[in-house]
């Protein structure tokens, strides 16, 4: 299979650094690594096709009645989920931003529209995609903040295309995975609109801010029950683990773990940038624990023989050649990132002023 | 969501003795368990996409070409990946089987047709299934051994299906997931035709004989690539979960695990069909690690009062009221099922002579 992907550390046949995942670089909590040490021998059993207690728990952290909840196999489920439940025959897409949606769309052969970002307007979304919203469409997806630019809109926007979307019998994703990075959440979320409107979901994973990407976790939520019971027909009834329902369980016990994640992942952020801003590397102002930024020269390439891999960005529809991504990783790492990147730069390698052209 | 399997020992509110799930009884190897200790940390990481290792180890077990084979969030997603990389517009089914393959099939709306097996027949498959196979459909189901009935197809009647198929232009999906629990498999499995035929794909679980249904693994092998390939792109990248790599790759290290589980089977199988020849209780003589059974009193409630839960069979296509199905489990738990039906049916809920005329 192709790999479109970042983190993809099997093929490299050396260990690395890796910058090109989005993880949380707190690690997993120990409540998680303890409920999977006592849970191991409950793999003889199916796991709970409901995600009973799991969606329990969920219900109260997110203030959100539990059959507005499903849970799936990674929130990259719940994507195939959702467009084998809504079938679209044509679908809205931010360019750039995740891929998986499109891949989603193109196993029922959906069309595929666009609306694009602009580097020169730091790749925003703004009130005139409410413009490509019309009846020729069934399905919008936008990622809040977006993957790859950790760029937010505010969710008196994400309102406005959720009202236009009802209007028209579109069905809205608003892709939350990452707003657990963000400081001042509330600003973005369009949590408080699911009571209200049916016609959306909003998609959360465990994956990146409790640092199990390997466990595949995430859950998505709609007051649509409907369309709930769609996407429960749409697959396999035990795609979420044991393993994976008492991660999660276990990973809220740990109340004070996103705050503390948002405070380093602001405070590191910070340290890169200032690092970029030094290198005259022109970056995009991220709100996430990633940051998207321009290098003219083949960076990736360059950085592996630093053990060091980040994301190049070139298979990202709306972007193309010259941008990658990095992860905000610890201190230490962080460091050896931008020493590593000046030494590229400062190699001969290239013209090292042809670099505030890019 | 409606529940339609067994193994859902989570609704129940008490513990139970499960047989309506069929899992080894030897419970799960060490090897497994120790993997699994020693790999907590990695689910840090993203799981491999390509599952690399484990195919390797799997392509070497299996005598099969790498890549021909597909790993899976457990067998049961394989079976939703075939659906979507085939869009049958009509499928051919034996009834009663395993209901996932229909319920794959619903997602595109696809028609359905029926091969039904009959009780007098001990619902065995036979040359006649031929004639089912003609150019009005796109895909066939075969379970082998069929699940819940036990009962295994010769390898030679699933090579006229295949050929039927080939010249037809269907697919043909033949799931051996129980095949290890089956002695002289080699008399059943389609394995070696894999490599001269291209139409059709062989399902297996780690699922039931390692006994890990709670961690989601199961493998496809099919010779045609772009089949593989179609796979891969109906669904997300990171379906197989680290942990289920681990597992899959530690499992075969015991080699003795398989023949020791087949022989155990084998004794438990005869003891609880000598007691229901006993009790004249009518059943299906199966070459699984299952039974199917008949009763005309609703057993499954009565023997929930005795902690035991029995898989009711009544929302089988093709079998209706009256059937259920139990694992065979280790030798004390299959006593207390045998004593529990015994005194069920001696208790004078009901009268004690129809039990003969069921």
């Amino acid at each position: 299979m192709t790999k479109i992907h970042g983190g993809d550390i099997y093929s490299l046949g050396k260990k690395v650094i890796d910058f090109s995942s989005n993880i949380n670089p707190l690690g997993i909590n120990d409540e998680i690594i303890s409920a999977l040490k006592k849970g191991i021998y409950n793999i003889k059993f199916y796991p709970d096709v409901e995600c009973g207690e799991l969606r329990n728990v969920i219900s109260q952290k997110e203030s959100i009645d539990k059959k507005y909840i499903i849970c799936g196999n990674g929130a990259a489920e719940l994507i195939y989920n959702i467009v084998l439940a809504i079938m679209p025959k044509k679908a809205l897409f931010t360019a750039p931003s995740f891929f998986e949606y499109e891949r989603a769309v193109n196993i029922i052969q959906g069309e595929k529209k666009y609306y694009f970002l602009k580097y020169e307007n730091d790749f925003d979304i703004f009130e005139n995609i409410l413009d490509y919203i019309d009846n020729s469409i069934d399905m919008v997806f936008i990622c809040n903040p977006n993957n790859p630019t950790g760029r937010c809109v505010k969710k008196e926007i994400i309102l406005k295309v959720i009202e236009k979307c009802e209007k028209n019998s579109i069905f809205a994703v608003i892709d939350e995975c990452f707003m657990d990075f963000v400081d001042n959440r509330e600003k973005y979320s369009a949590l408080e609109y699911l009571d209200e409107y049916r016609n959306f979901m909003i998609l959360k994973s465990f994956t990146k801010v409790y640092a199990i990407p390997g466990l595949r976790l995430g859950y998505a939520l709609c007051s649509d029950c409907d369309i709930i019971e769609k996407m429960y027909l749409s697959r396999q009834p035990w795609s979420v683990s044991s393993f994976a329902q008492k991660a999660g369980i276990a990973a809220f016990e740990n109340r004070d773990f996103v705050k503390k994640t948002v405070d380093f992942i602001s405070n590191e952020r910070e340290y890169i940038i200032k690092q970029f801003e030094r290198l005259k590397i022109k970056y995009i102002n991220s709100k996430a624990n990633y940051i998207l930024f321009k290098s003219e020269i083949n960076l990736d390439e360059k950085l592996l023989k630093y053990g060091i891999l980040i994301r190049n960005c070139d298979n990202y529809i709306g972007l193309g050649k010259g941008y990658y991504r990095i992860a905000v990783k610890r201190h230490n790492e962080n460091k050896l990132l931008i020493k590593a990147i000046e030494e590229v730069y400062g190699s001969g390698n290239v013209d090292y002023d042809t670099r505030n052209n890019v």
